[in-house]
């Protein structure tokens, strides 16, 4: 044990993360595999570094040399990324490490997830060539995303280079390629996503107590399917929720999931009761998908660290009364009804008919203009209890009016001077707005409203303001925030 | 209560949704309010019977006169959809049926729901009124879709003409709306869609006695918040959910929610455990929000009237094994290891590296030919154990070779070609396929994976295949219609 957290003293994370010079080993002159996909990727999503290609039957890819060995690149490199036969990875490693790579992503499968004794052979190979002196991402991995050095996944060429405060390890690394897109989509920023796999070397532990420590990192996200050493895990599990959110999707929580952990990344599921248990006690946020995932990642990031248990809902909505009050008895916040005089107050602004204004303040109609939805808001920050608002939004209503004015329905939608209004609400009141933006007209015949959708959700994010699919979306991500910060107080 | 059955015996629902002749009453010149937008609605969406104005300002809109009272309109009517002020309804109801109208919807608000001395006297007025001879629908509801006749909900200008197996009521208008609208963007098929607010007269148990019969629907999906006669609403469930799938959301469920429902239809909520226990009992599908009435729809539409405990999971996606496990676990399924034999000539047909042939199936590889895939499901289905296989996409990856081919997106997806092979193993297997469709890809600057999204599974809908957005939503779907069909036959 000693011995490694020397170790992890001494890795040289700067150059695996933002590393100047690339070698890229098992790159096939045709252009197809997984050494030519994360060429390609790392040119399209413009990494500023050097590439070395190498391939023992050397040639050209797209211009740029094959070199025949790892010793024929001409000077150090910095890290490197194993895409050749699995027999060959131990020696391709060992030459990595004397070319003076700090660290390499290994992508090629055939190890321990065989639960062969050729796998697990090559796999204790690879240990004992990472002992020597390079760290090891994988093997079964899609490697590294890092926006600031443009390092990204395989396949990551589309992937955002701003960076922002989410980290993400995953032992799969579909479910790392797709959080890091999925978390583009909603507006999450990235320090660094690792795609592990088997993690003979480098993996969540260890990762954690790096992330832990990482200035970049704020908010820390991992898909688990097992860990390797349970003590060392809790222990940083537990260091690292006390200074930052670290969030949860552990995988192979059924009997039959658990198997299949074994067959996937070759680790230990673990019973439910036992994980869901570790999790509480180190106050981890555990999340039941990627989807909760990625909800949970915006709330961290875009709410201030603190709990909010008392909320307005403004909009509306089939049924948001209904709905609003069944769902924060599920998770845990209170809609207090507004003192008789503020109802007033703010029944004077509402429209007619069908509006309500108790609260939820049920705006009954699509179009009421931003300026009055924020006098309203105003009004109700005005009730001292309340620690958020929530808009639920009816803007796929504009479609309607578009249709009948004949302009494009981005032209018509308040998206944006809406965006602006609740980010004077939330700078003069001092408590955040989170919106819902709910569409149920995304069929091929709206696709304009799904495009508006994307431009406006685009638009709050921009402003701080966190946006969900659903107030079921938005009042579970705001139940992790709250019970996360008020488990950290006490 | 005998008094009602024989009102019921003598309603007559064609004429109620399939108007010849309409009146609109409570229509402004200026063209602003709900008698204009339902005016509009209409025409927009295309009904073709004759539609009669009436305000007592007279006037006209858009070229059409606005008689000056109901009576002032030549000959009979069939309907009318009544938003005057509430105060007014009584007598415009009483006018309306002395005009020959089998029903009227009347959208105003202003009666019980107000909980006030006035709106339940004028609520009772309008029980009295119908008892005359007018079957009501409303008041405080958005009325009623029928995509055969045209007449449509306020607003729904833009939903489908085409027709087909699912009935829908609700108490809420505006989940009315909402589903009609999610429910197109998906491929659901309506026969007919009421609102009915209030429900001061035709609501939930007769409308489940009516679709019970109507040969036009096949799904039934109900939105309660409240129930007035709970004997004949328990009655009516049981006997029609003996006869077609009823799938029912119940709103309210939560202390909170029940006393908010009070407030927004003026009906009763009720205790979870009952309502749990009388779902049950009638062997209704019990869903907890609106997507997961959607998705069960579409299950039912799409699916044979059985069971399907037996599945296969092919495709790819994020530690797909270990999802399809953990989810299998959840919703009841079971995903049997395929026999050695099996497993090898599937496997002789998988690309390299990473894929793996038991069941789940897992491609790895998102650019495999449609024609490869359709020997895997071929010799996946001569399992005879096996009931249905489960397809779960991976062609947002299409956007990348896509962006290196310098082409759209929509020309190098073979998500037609897909389609077709599935709808031939389909045939030659006799086992459904289900399609799972999750896209990551959503963001302002993958507008165009969104839309072949949207294009493909309408390719798969056509086809007969069901789409999901989630394995878990799939699943989740599957589980709702193995319940119904296994309680069914018992």
């Amino acid at each position: 044990m000693v011995e490694v957290w020397k170790q992890t003293a001494g890795t040289d994370y700067e150059r695996i993360f933002n590393p100047k010079k690339i070698a890229i080993v098992g790159v096939s002159q045709e252009g197809i595999g997984f050494g030519a996909g994360i060429f390609n990727s790392l040119r399209l999503i413009g990494f500023e570094g050097q590439i070395f290609l190498v391939n023992p039957k050397g040639g050209s890819l797209n211009g740029e040399t094959i070199h025949r060995s790892v010793e024929a690149i001409p000077g150090d490199i910095d890290f490197a990324i194993i895409a050749v036969v699995a027999r060959a990875v131990p020696e391709v490693l060992d030459a990595c490490r004397r070319k003076g790579a700090a660290g390499a992503e290994i992508f090629s499968s055939g190890f321990k997830e065989l639960g062969t004794e050729e796998g697990l052979a090559l796999e204790r190979e690879i240990v004992a060539a990472a002992a020597k002196g390079i760290r090891v991402i994988g093997p079964n991995c899609f490697g590294i995303y890092c926006p600031k050095s443009g390092l990204t996944v395989l396949p990551g060429p589309d992937l955002s280079r701003e960076t922002g405060p989410v980290a993400f390890s995953s032992q799969s690394g579909g479910m790392a390629v797709d959080f890091a897109n999925a978390g583009k989509s909603v507006g999450l920023k990235f320090s660094k996503v690792v795609s592990f796999g088997n993690g003979a070397d480098l993996r969540e532990a260890e990762l954690l107590e790096y992330f832990r420590d990482d200035p970049e990192t704020g908010i820390i996200a991992m898909y688990i399917e097992g860990i390797q050493d349970g003590d060392r895990f809790f222990a940083a599990l537990k260091r690292t929720s006390a200074k930052k959110p670290v969030i949860v999707n552990k995988g192979g929580l059924s009997a039959a999931g658990s198997r299949a952990v074994r067959s996937h990344t070759a680790s230990m599921g673990g019973r439910r009761e036992i994980w869901h248990s570790i999790l509480r006690q180190a106050n981890a946020v555990q999340v039941g998908d990627m989807s909760e995932m990625v909800q949970a990642c915006l709330a961290f990031t875009l709410l201030p660290a603190r709990s909010f248990r008392n909320v307005t809902v403004v909009g509306g909505g089939g049924a948001l009364g209904v709905a609003a009050a069944d769902l924060a008895e599920i998770h845990g916040v209170q809609i207090p009804a507004f003192a008789d005089s503020l109802a007033r107050r703010i029944d004077d602004l509402l429209p007619r008919p069908g509006s309500s204004p108790g609260n939820p303040v049920d705006v009954a109609n699509p179009f009421v203009p931003p300026k009055t939805l924020k006098e309203i808001l105003r009004l109700a920050a005005t009730d001292e209890r309340i620690d958020l608002q929530i808009f639920t939004s009816l803007i796929h209503h504009y479609k309607n009016m578009a249709k009948m004015l004949g302009k494009p329905i981005k032209e018509v939608t308040p998206y944006r001077e809406l965006a602006d209004v609740f980010r004077e609400v939330m700078a003069d009141t001092g408590k955040p707005i989170v919106v819902i933006l709910s569409n149920p007209k995304s069929g091929l015949d709206h696709l304009d409203v799904v495009e508006m959708f994307a431009d406006a959700r685009h638009a709050f994010i921009e402003r701080g303001i966190p946006v969900f699919g659903s107030l079921k979306e938005g009042l579970r991500a705001l139940e992790h925030v709250n019970i996360y910060y008020e488990r950290k107080r006490s």
